[in-house]
């Protein structure tokens, strides 16, 4: 096909996985899995993205009732507050999610090759 | 990979073209380009997708700058209202998108067997 354009043109696009219950994994949520992994705590994490913990905790509360076992077990503290783990389905969410923006950035440079040849 | 979720999950996105001056094609365009082709008006073209005829016409008057040739070309009418012409450019644009969005939704059909098995 003939170039649309000589302007370079880019193929662009966002992916995330939903389930009946609405949506469940996106680079949000990937986001704030990851920060919980090293912070140990949806506080720290929401801190980091600037978010608040009610919307933090929402999007965890979100997940964790869509999965099969919760990606995110808290435990409400006392000094210092409280914990977060990651749980091995939280870490399979990530990986899942990972592999499938990987095969999609793939698609995308493919693609690009394709837009301007 | 062990399944996240009982949950049936489903593969999404979204995509769309860029070039460096912003925002190109996307589904929202394709619509108003197809519409322009069956309507051959700008004006009814907004109209039908409830849309005001400035935000339509900035979109084709941002398409038009960054493409080679215009995508539509429009003549201000006396009587009942100006003529609006989807170009060979125009239809081009509409085909290369169309393609991309197939190559995508079978990239995520693809993806979506991958999750649920």
């Amino acid at each position: 096909m003939e170039p649309v354009s000589r302007i370079k043109l880019k193929a662009n696009g966002r992916i995330w996985i939903d389930t009946e219950d609405g949506p469940f994994m996106g680079y949000g949520r990937l986001e704030i899995l990851e920060k919980i992994k090293e912070f140990g705590s949806i506080r720290k994490a929401a801190l980091d993205m600037k978010m608040s913990y009610r919307q933090a905790w929402q999007l965890i509360d979100q997940m964790n009732h869509q999965a099969e076992f919760p990606l995110v077990i808290s435990h409400r503290g006392g000094k210092g507050g409280g914990q977060a783990i990651l749980t091995e389905t939280g870490e399979q969410a990530i990986a899942q999610f990972k592999d499938f923006n990987k095969a999609f950035q793939q698609f995308l440079n493919g693609y690009n090759e394709n837009l301007n040849k």
